[in-house]
């Protein structure tokens, strides 16, 4: 195809409401412009992108027993209410009325369509294992859609789900989709894709891996250990605090501390560090309102999904009230009514002494805090987010790294935990009923061609790796007013499409340097250059989008050369 | 792939609710699943052949030099209250609030999404004409989906849009698509699809064509000549009567008619044809309720659509009430106040006496009407449908047939309804703004799965033309517990998987009457059939769905022979 009749601008400036480098090429080079928050249309280029990335995607799924399927974006509640995710999930899960008043919803990930689909069939085990995936548009209506693509409202996904008669037969399956997850990146570009263990969330089931491209301007906090190969989302990662008593242990002693209402305040008062208060993070429950006071050590975090998974429910941060019964600012552990309040400890409080905290009383503090003389026997629970520097869960060695990651897919195993709601059964070879145990495999297409971007990239482009490149060579002819390197152009032109070379060709007559920043951001790997003063030396110039290639080739040996490079990189 | 493994149940009893062949053999034969009303998921078997189905599409539209895209299925009612469309149309828009409240549609057609897409591309005539396309999921909330895939609420569809700078240059155009469409329904195996001038409703605009397979289950109903080459949808085909006043014309006379409420019943009491009477059908404005009482022969029916276009606007049955103005069963232009009510006369009056008609007085008609006598001058105007036998408004003659078909494609010139009202301009040559003239061509995917299926069935499942199959061959192994009847087979298996022929193998332990109606209903084109009985004289059965072959052939040549029909039968 001619550029000249390719639908979509390029421009030079970089949009004001970019913050990833992926998001502004790809509105710069006319892969895509947006139609509200969060939600975009494609242009040609990332069509191309898209639909190679979903073949890829396709072939593995296929090679693994994958039965493509499709399921519907727009579902009943009812189906959602089997399993309870209607109520459970909060308003990212887009709830309407069709227009007979009945209550439907906007897929964002189909489990329930999954069971549905199979459940007649699923009845005896001799049917089992078994895999359907679809790819399919999918809605989450997003608090904060960003980045582009990274983080968009409305996206295409590849979902799998696997169904099988024991955990081993589950655990063998998530074993081959995890490799065939490894070869889709690979094979779309981005093999340095790590693996972490994550926290399941709303999916339920236990085990369950996302895949993560190292960025920083991923979304994902990971702990890496670079002492082992331990790597978990923040989320799921275990933070683990070895306190040792050392000295004396002060008396509880009440000081008054007006105006001070931070844990940072109070110890710089009391030229303490971080590490020698107790700090108190209060939320409330999502259903009650019910206030979750969490005590933690002063210098770490409360990682709400640990607390949510403790609690069974979700939570969010409390606005204490004037009668509540607390005192914001001042809360602490010692007289903290534990009826009232849901009171947890982190275990960084373990085997402490000490501590300054909150005296429950409106401008006063404690000092020589000792939980276990003070207040008395509590448990300690893991809920305070792992730090850089901090103890591996898995090596025990203190050498936690903490990266930003996109993740770009993720595996599941998820037990019965929706066969069980949706009453999926099956006969075993002895004739009981049982419920069939379930994974389920993600990866959302316009997310990857984004993180692809992001690996592959510079100033002035994407650098597509040829595999999902929109087109395998771009065919500049500089100087279309001459009329000979014209005609040679078109001649290579028309020897590529007869040899069905994925082909663009640039025969506007327009400056080379414009010419080129065109090509730089449509990132087209191969690039073949005509141009008069070649021509006098009777080559063209064939160069590859990442430089590995600069080479001048005769004119007549150019078709040959490019379709060598084009099978070597599609390897 | 192993028939044992294939996900999805097949049965013999056809579901109760059931009125057309491809819905009972789509669920009897494991193709799809209810998920609500009008609501389908797909096992693999239809979700094989909407792909190939979307690959045949896909390859006619490039080679038309469209430009593949991807719209939003979500979309911000503002794109549609652009164009007035978020208002005009009914409840079969799908409208809901995002999680900000905000106004958000699901997209049923994507013309606003279109322009919003090359609005600002499109700015200068050098960039035209284009057309770009997608193929994606649309929802459209049917009042009454039925016929399985025929009227749905979700399917997916190839929707098209081209630009162009002049009405020449967008019939050019619309004719090369013309030409397409015809090419990828001939290929999808229903070459004998018809093309009918068609209504364009609300998708403004002025000549459009539907391409109709003619089949008695059709949800449109269609004028066709039998003397000439007109075919129109009914909603657009012109109903031409010819009358002639024989007689004398008799006195208006008014005639006591107790209990007599219908035409039927005054033409039964008055001994006269229903050609002789003046029938007034009340409609009501859907936006005021204002009445409009139409008239027209006895023994015709009056057009909706017809009407709804000379109006403007929607009308829905009336509701008669008591204090109205109107005497219901006695309705007649003589004395009817048309300032009051919309009165309007069918051209079927035209040149029309002594007719009977309600004469707006509770139990009384008239015989002897003449409206030009007895109303005076009024306009005749084309609102009844066309009848069998009627005049066709080409050739004159007294031809017209009516049949029923399944739109499976439509094309639309658009004008510059939507380029006008979302403000989509471009400056011409002279340097002066114009607004580019739009065409859309649709073709919805399942729905023509589903008419590929009606147009080739049999009593015993689907015969997929090998184009659109969703594999290409079945192999059979008849006594699977045969150690050399299965070594063969499986010897034929592997060697059709090494040469890459789409394959489904059925090597189940099963009476040959179970694998068979299997295997019809999978209506696969080519069957190959291993069995102790042919092995004896070193045979296979290749067999075609279709019955056209029937031959047995030597083990060692099943191959070739398969790849020969397949072959054939694709070009």
């Amino acid at each position: 195809m001619k550029i000249d009749k390719l639908v979509g601008d390029r421009f030079k400036e970089k949009p004001s409401d970019c913050v990833v480098d992926s998001h502004a090429l790809m509105l710069r080079g006319g892969y895509m412009k947006g139609v509200a928050n969060g939600i975009y249309s494609s242009y040609m280029p990332l069509r191309r992108i898209t639909r190679k990335i979903e073949n890829i995607i396709r072939e593995e799924m296929d090679a693994i027993d994958g039965q493509e399927v499709q399921f519907p974006v727009v579902m009943p509640a009812s189906l959602w209410q089997e399993t309870g995710r209607y109520e459970s999930i909060g308003s990212e899960l887009l709830r309407f009325k069709d227009r007979n008043d009945i209550p439907m919803v906007l897929g964002m990930t189909h489990e329930e369509a999954a069971v549905q689909l199979v459940r007649d069939y699923g009845n005896s085990y001799s049917r089992y294992p078994f895999m359907i995936y679809q790819i399919q548009t999918k809605f989450r209506d997003e608090a904060r859609p960003r980045a582009g693509l990274i983080r968009v409202r409305e996206f295409t996904m590849k979902d799998a789900y696997s169904f099988h008669t024991s955990q081993e037969d589950l655990e063998r399956y998530y074993q081959i989709c995890y490799d065939a997850y490894n070869r889709i990146f690979a094979r779309c570009g981005i093999p340095d894709v790590v693996t972490v263990k994550s926290d399941s969330g709303m999916m339920g089931g236990s085990i369950s891996h996302e895949y993560m491209l190292l960025t920083p301007i991923g979304e994902d906090t990971l702990a890496i250990c670079s002492a082992c190969d331990y790597r978990a989302n923040m989320e799921a990662a275990e933070s683990i605090i070895e306190n040792e008593m050392t000295g004396e242990s002060a008396e509880l002693t009440k000081v008054y501390t007006p105006n001070i209402h931070t844990i940072e305040e109070i110890c710089d008062f009391l030229h303490t560090p971080l590490i020698e208060s107790c700090k108190a993070v209060v939320y409330q429950k999502n259903m009650t309102d019910e206030y979750v006071v969490v005590f933690v050590r002063g210098d770490l975090d409360i990682n709400e999904t640990k607390l949510t998974n403790y609690l069974g429910e979700g939570v969010h941060p409390a606005v204490i009230t004037g009668d509540c019964g607390l005192h914001a600012g001042y809360i602490g552990p010692v007289g903290l009514d534990s009826v009232k309040f849901t009171v947890l400890y982190d275990k960084s409080l373990q085997n402490t002494h000490n501590l300054s905290c909150g005296a429950n009383e409106d401008e006063y503090h404690f000092t020589g805090l000792k939980i276990s003389r003070d207040v008395g026997d509590v448990d300690y629970l893991d809920l305070a987010k792992i730090i850089e520097g901090g103890i591996c869960p898995q090596c025990g060695k203190p050498a936690i790294r903490i990266s930003r990651g996109i993740e770009v897919g993720n595996i599941f195993q998820l037990g019965t935990k929706y066969t069980k709601s949706m009453e999926m059964q099956y006969l075993d070879s002895e004739g009981n009923l049982q419920y069939p145990i379930m994974g389920c495999y993600g990866i959302g297409v316009g997310r990857l061609a984004a993180s692809v971007c992001e690996a592959h990239h510079d100033d002035y482009g994407p650098i597509w790796p040829m595999s999902i490149a929109p087109w395998h060579v771009e065919l500049c002819c500089l100087r279309a007013d001459d009329a000979e390197t014209k005609a040679v152009a078109d001649g290579l032109y028309q020897s590529m499409l007869d040899a069905k070379v994925e082909v663009l060709y640039d025969d506007r007559n327009i400056r080379p340097g414009f010419m080129f920043s065109d090509a730089d951001l449509l990132g087209i790997p191969v690039r073949v250059i005509v141009s008069p003063r070649n021509l006098k030396e009777g080559v063209c110039e064939v160069v590859t989008r990442d430089k590995e290639i600069s080479e001048k080739i005769p004119v007549e040996q150019v078709l040959d050369r490019v379709q060598a490079i084009i099978c070597e990189r599609l390897k």
